[in-house]
């Protein structure tokens, strides 16, 4: 059945391209529904003046994470936080969860309830409940679902669209960090496996591995728009690199943004390890994903207000070119930003 | 990681009593959050009259499908007919679905939209959205997720938790097509394997085979229920087997069942596959799962209103012996039933 007929390898698409193809026969119909795919999460009517906003992702065992150094604690963690941050990417205030779980007889109830553990800690970090999810057998590694939901004032929700030639392009956070700790990890689990008598140095990489492991929700972000009486134009979390949320919201928008390499916020720590693996930083800190920032722009009028956030950096802003993502070197020349995307996917 | 500290098997508590240990220490906190896990879909607050639904559950290849014989067209639509009835059997009007996929390369872009072609259909038949829904890489087999959202009325939200002692165990449609589907199937997938050359003759099991690959969503059964003025005390979707649901209202409840063997709705052709496979029909009726009927109870009082209904069968009622669920056989004696469950998970 699998065989028949003709064949095309779905990496002739890239993931968004089939997202895109599968769901175009799939128009809204019902009142009910007023954002479909292609956002962040989906939203839905809720009362007169609030929206519903729901998110869902797959996590899987070899594809977004490695049991051998992502503990299960952390895990059930980031996987919340994963979910999470869709939501706060629409301006919406999360208040459930559900977790699905696919388990495979080499797990025990200790490691399950390791993993609960970790969903518990984010559950009261965030105020979240957790209202649902099931759990069966899996024929292979764990694989966990995760699914968030959230409320936001039908003004206030921001959408991948809105972005104006103009806008001020913004980040919170620092980028980039997430995926120097994967470096990291992966290079210790392979000195590991060749020299299993050595015990990794994880201390000089503390924050870059914290970054990876155990990801902060940005919950005060969307606080500081409120505080600050900003409705960003648009916005996007950064998990598969900005450069990728990049092209979503230059494609949403009908835009396209120059980022400036001078403007891009990393942590020293990102820095000094990417120089010693031989990688550019600012490569790094534009197609690095899982750091689960808030990548969003906002109307120029709104400078004054954002300016001297300092968690909140202006990295560059959208301009008439629709679809060119450029970023302007020190130097100041200017390039097309290809957007190698994450390794693992969304 | 894995191997640290005690291990107990994930088997010693079951599926169900897993989860009920897992969120233990997660009670609800935000006002928004109705009904958590424990029911067959979680509820939300939505506006001043009516309730959100929310659905999700995974399905694995190897666990819950072999695609040996389920074509990916009928694998989407059983998809959201599993999701949607969940939201059924809270008495929710179904509006929404989301579809996760974890693909291995083994998979064509042809393969992937047959899979869709499958929801398609099921949500024109069932007038539903598609929201939402991620794409990913998989290191192993298809795995999917699905979701779905719908809405109640407050007043109307049919619950596990409401049966009465003396009320009426009704359910809808007939029992065990499903498994003796599968069983179909299975077989002729053996014989497939040893004799590659032998064309399988699935006519003159067609409507068992059928209940397999293309359940039904039980739409018109909580349409029904509104045209009858009726409403049940306690409902859910008949995933796992009668007995298994039984036990869920019961422990919900607080009360016991019987069961009338002689009023079990089972198909001529459900029987008669039954007996050649050396099969004991009532044992098929109560143990197959996926039929996605609905299975609830009702007052004494609605009797009139229920019992001219062609398709829901009056089986048996609810007791004051909290916990026992017995089958009263034709022969006038009662034992107790064991659910024995479902060989695939929830």
């Amino acid at each position: 059945m699998l065989e028949s007929g003709s064949r095309t390898d779905i990496s002739a698409l890239g993931e968004f391209g089939l997202i895109d193809h599968l769901v175009e026969h799939f128009p809204l119909k019902n009142k009910s529904s007023v954002i479909g795919p292609g956002d962040d999460a989906a939203v839905l009517q809720r009362d007169s003046k609030t929206y519903s906003i729901l998110s869902s992702e797959l996590y899987l065992e070899g594809v977004h994470f490695d049991l051998a150094f992502h503990p299960l604690k952390h895990l059930g963690f980031k996987l919340v936080v994963s979910g999470v941050s869709d939501i706060l990417a629409m301006n919406g205030t999360p208040e459930q969860i559900a977790v699905n779980i696919g388990l495979s007889n080499r797990f025990s109830l200790e490691a399950v309830e390791e993993l609960y553990a970790g969903i518990q800690i984010a559950c009261e970090q965030y105020k979240l409940d957790l209202i649902g999810g099931d759990t069966s057998s899996s024929r292979s590694g764990l694989t966990l679902g995760i699914q968030a939901y959230g409320w936001v004032d039908k003004k206030k929700v921001t959408r991948r669209s809105g972005a104006k030639p103009g806008d001020l392009l913004c980040v919170s956070g620092d980028l980039g960090g997430a995926y120097m700790g994967l470096q990291i990890l992966e290079r210790e689990k392979r000195v590991f496996s060749e020299h299993p008598d050595m015990q990794p140095d994880l201390e000089p990489y503390d924050y870059i591995v914290g970054r990876q492991l155990k990801p902060d929700a940005r919950m005060d972000v969307i606080q500081t728009w409120a505080e600050k009486d900003v409705l960003p134009t648009s916005a996007i979390d950064v998990s598969d690199g900005v450069a990728s949320e990049l092209r979503h919201l230059a494609k949403h928008s009908g835009v396209g943004f120059d980022v400036y390499e001078e403007k891009l916020p990393i942590d020293p720590q990102t820095l000094d390890t990417a120089v010693s693996f031989d990688l550019n930083p600012s490569v790094v800190a534009l197609n690095g994903g899982e750091d689960f920032e808030i990548l969003f722009t906002i109307a120029q009028s709104d400078y004054e207000k954002i300016n001297k956030h300092v968690d909140f950096s202006i990295i560059g802003h959208a301009t008439e070119a629709a679809g060119s993502i450029r970023l302007v070197t020190r130097a100041g020349s200017a390039f097309d930003i290809k957007a190698q995307g994450w390794p693992q996917s969304h």
